[in-house]
């Protein structure tokens, strides 16, 4: 039987798709510079079983499998490669227990980050991790990414609210971890093995996730600084002093004047640096003021509080708008994710500025400033060679310097396509032989999500 | 050439001990019921250089190597085998960086969990994992086995405080996992592997910690309940009310019988349960207030909330005492781990007093009730070999009983050899397979603590 007939022979036949058009659709995530093939065949499953039936065809058939969520990846991660089947969660979209007591929601992969945080929160609870792409993404992206957002500085990230899984292995067996409770050291900590593994260890049908009690709504100061170094000592005050901040978000002059020029905020030009800063604590107010204070200490030239809630987003506003002003500087962005340790937040930022110079582009840098987790967005014309080529090689040039830094190439956009051969420098030989290793253990045919990651 | 000497060849003259004296005054750690057999040697390098000539001594000659910490396991993990070279870790014992801006710690293995703790109070920072094992348990241990405390239900667990690891492999080559960002994703999640994998994996030969700013000091109450389903029930309430305790322990009435005992606390006889929570927000008597209002609705007969830290200390100390005081009923005692979901503590309770009586057995339970996570302590006469069966059989029962309740059997203690077969029970075999392959990964040679965990 051919791959197709044995696919449709344990689906219904809306579940898969062939027309060329449609498979197309798939084809990519939201990555740019990544390659992507067409795809045998895109599968829309509803049901656990439903995805048993297609590994085990794959694994018949020895047809490779690429897991895809909402694909607002950043990393080709989601890419199809020729002839693979596009494997899509997002029909399996069921909110399965929000639980107040335990703190857990279980849920399927293909529900959007957003539609649950909101689902949650009528119960009072919280699901922190939030992504700027939170009202497309997919939980299931977010497990394979082990994605962070702007939260992360107090709340963390995706991987600490991963309790427990349900995972569809290469060969269709059914493999649960972890646990629904709040502790346990039962075993090898399978669940955070797959999280952030990208699709390339198994297919995620099933979800425990931690919850929070939802915390007050945060308050937000802006603060204008004249040079990047004082921000940054900012940032490196505020969180030496043992603050808590709820956000912690920094844009340097390049986006602030991207942001000016789409939207007219009236950022004075004399800014080179603006920090963001909120608190969702009992008494925001006075954790503003006390980081007010820190930032003139640090060279502000200007704070302002906001009062209300509408005066916050406003505030937040343009970091919300930095992507979108950053890509209509030129016809193409490719965004970085370096990550360093806080204290060489400043040391990265001038390096940005100096790669910038030498390869003469413009790159703007917002940041998860109090976690250390850089975007600097390299603007580039995709129809101009030698610029792209310029592009490219400046965003490896700013990993490089990640590195050098005692950071990490990737601090929650993943590896994908984009960062493969940073990642064996990253990590090493030993390390690469180990996450090989692991690899043949749960894939031992290559199947899932070929040529990604390592 | 031999054992011994080709251990010497690559170590300091004391760092090897062969007397049968000394050396078999490292065989066991604190569980009962644990074999444990005579090693050919024990090695205390103080190098990671010494620790991968140990492996590579012990992969030469294939000789199994059981890694140890302070030996306060209670799970016979770090017992030794019959000719095995014990490597115990207690001199890497450096602190080698605190770092107030980065929010981290960087440690040998062999740092006492105390030590570090107080360390990291003197620049104003905060390691939660708190253990009662806390002033002899070492931080590699900690990592071994993932290990909880009293915080945890704030705080979370070991775990959640691991950023990246040196390990020494099995075959002496040296592996660096995770980063020292708050944030990271290049790769698997190899670090979290290692955390909890009690010594089966590796050798862990430096960590890298992160750190919370150190918070107010916590306030206590104490509630006394009429029946241990009221105490759940208020357990219960807590949690779903959003309250954050940085403690929410409970004591069935057994465990208040015995501390009476002991220490005449003059608790009425009439308690069934206790329950203490504490806060360690900016305001801990509002806190404490509406939890004790919760408490109240919830049944409890008599609140006493703390004014000052000491009068807290106070109150916390009929829990500090429980497993003394609980040792002292019979010659000895197996402490269970069992975690239940908490909608389900009241469940997991009474089925333990049922189980007490099925047996006739003193079973005394303390429990971090906000976690779920209860230590039911079976009293018995180890010279009575009927009672020790019994106390076995009992101590099973209610590992099934948490399964049953899904739950896991251990929350924070881990495996070792007192668990194994019920680890298989839990875990199923698909994930038994999974972990088969991982291990064979990490030592193919099957050196690194066998026969312990699965
Ligand atoms: C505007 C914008 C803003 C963004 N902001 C952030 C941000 O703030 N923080 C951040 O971390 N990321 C951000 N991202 C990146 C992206 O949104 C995240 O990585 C997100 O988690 C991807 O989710 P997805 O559902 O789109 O997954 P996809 O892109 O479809 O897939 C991501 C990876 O997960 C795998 N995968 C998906 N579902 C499963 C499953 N069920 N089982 C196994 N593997 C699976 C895929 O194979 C792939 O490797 C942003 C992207 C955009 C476009
Ligand atoms: C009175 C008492 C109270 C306790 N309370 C708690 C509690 O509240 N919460 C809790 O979780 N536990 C508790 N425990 C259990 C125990 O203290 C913990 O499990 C602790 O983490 C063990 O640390 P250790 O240094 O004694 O390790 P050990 O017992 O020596 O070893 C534990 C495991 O880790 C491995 N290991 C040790 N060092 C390394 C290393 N460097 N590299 C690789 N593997 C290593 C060992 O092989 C073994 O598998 C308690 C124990 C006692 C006696």
């Amino acid at each position: 039987m051919d791959l197709i007939a044995q696919l449709r022979s344990g689906l219904p036949e809306e579940a898969v798709l062939t027309d060329p058009d449609v498979t197309g659709s798939y084809a990519n995530d939201m990555a740019s510079f990544c390659e992507a093939g067409i795809p045998a065949a895109v599968v829309l499953p509803r049901t656990a079983e439903q995805v048993q039936h297609v590994m085990r065809t794959a694994t018949a058939l020895r047809v490779p499998v690429v897991p895809q969520g909402s694909r607002t990846g950043l990393s080709g991660a989601a890419n199809a490669s020729d002839g693979c089947i596009v494997l899509s969660l997002t029909k399996m979209d069921r909110i399965l227990e929000i639980n107040p007591v335990d703190r857990i929601a279980v849920v399927e992969p293909g529900v959007i980050n957003a539609t649950l945080s909101r689902a949650v929160n009528e119960h009072g609870l919280y699901y922190p991790p939030d992504p700027s792409s939170w009202e497309m993404c997919s939980i299931g992206g977010n497990i394979g990414t082990a994605s962070g957002g702007l939260c992360c500085v107090k709340y963390g990230v995706t991987a600490e609210y991963v309790l427990g899984l349900d995972v569809v292995l290469a060969d269709g067996r059914l493999l649960q971890t972890g646990r629904r409770t709040a502790k346990g050291v039962a075993g090898y900590d399978l669940t955070r093995l797959f999280v952030g593994s990208e699709g390339s260890l198994g297919i995620v049908v099933r979800a425990v996730l931690a919850l929070k009690p939802e915390p007050p709504q945060q308050l937000a100061l802006a603060a204008e600084f004249p040079s990047t170094d004082a921000a940054c000592a900012a940032v490196c005050e505020i969180m030496a002093r043992g603050h808590a901040p709820s956000l912690l978000e920094l844009m340097d002059r390049t986006s602030i004047r991207a942001v000016n020029a789409m939207a007219k905020m009236g950022l004075p030009d004399s800014t080179e640096a603006l920090l963001l800063a909120a608190f969702d604590t009992p008494d925001p107010s006075a954790d503003l003021a006390a980081v007010g204070a820190l930032c003139q200490e640090a060279g502000a030239t200007e704070v302002v509080p906001a009062e209300t809630a509408a005066e916050s987003d406003m505030l937040l506003q343009a970091r919300r708008l930095t992507l979108t002003a950053l890509e209509a500087v030129k016809t193409a962005t490719m965004i970085d994710d370096v990550c360093v340790p806080r204290s060489k937040l400043a040391d990265l930022l001038n390096g940005c500025a100096a790669i910038a110079e030498k390869y003469d582009l413009t790159i703007g840098v917002c940041a998860h400033a109090g976690d250390g987790n850089t975007h600097p967005t390299v603007c580039f014309d995709a129809a101009d060679p030698d610029e792209s080529r310029r592009a490219r090689e400046s965003f490896d040039e700013i990993m490089g310097l990640g590195l050098e830094l005692g950071g990490t190439i990737t601090g929650e956009h993943g590896v994908g396509i984009l960062k493969k051969e940073w990642l064996a420098r990253e990590l090493g030989p030993v390390s690469l032989e180990m996450h090989r290793g692991i690899k043949q253990v749960f894939d031992p045919h290559g199947l899932l999500n070929p040529g990604k990651v390592f």
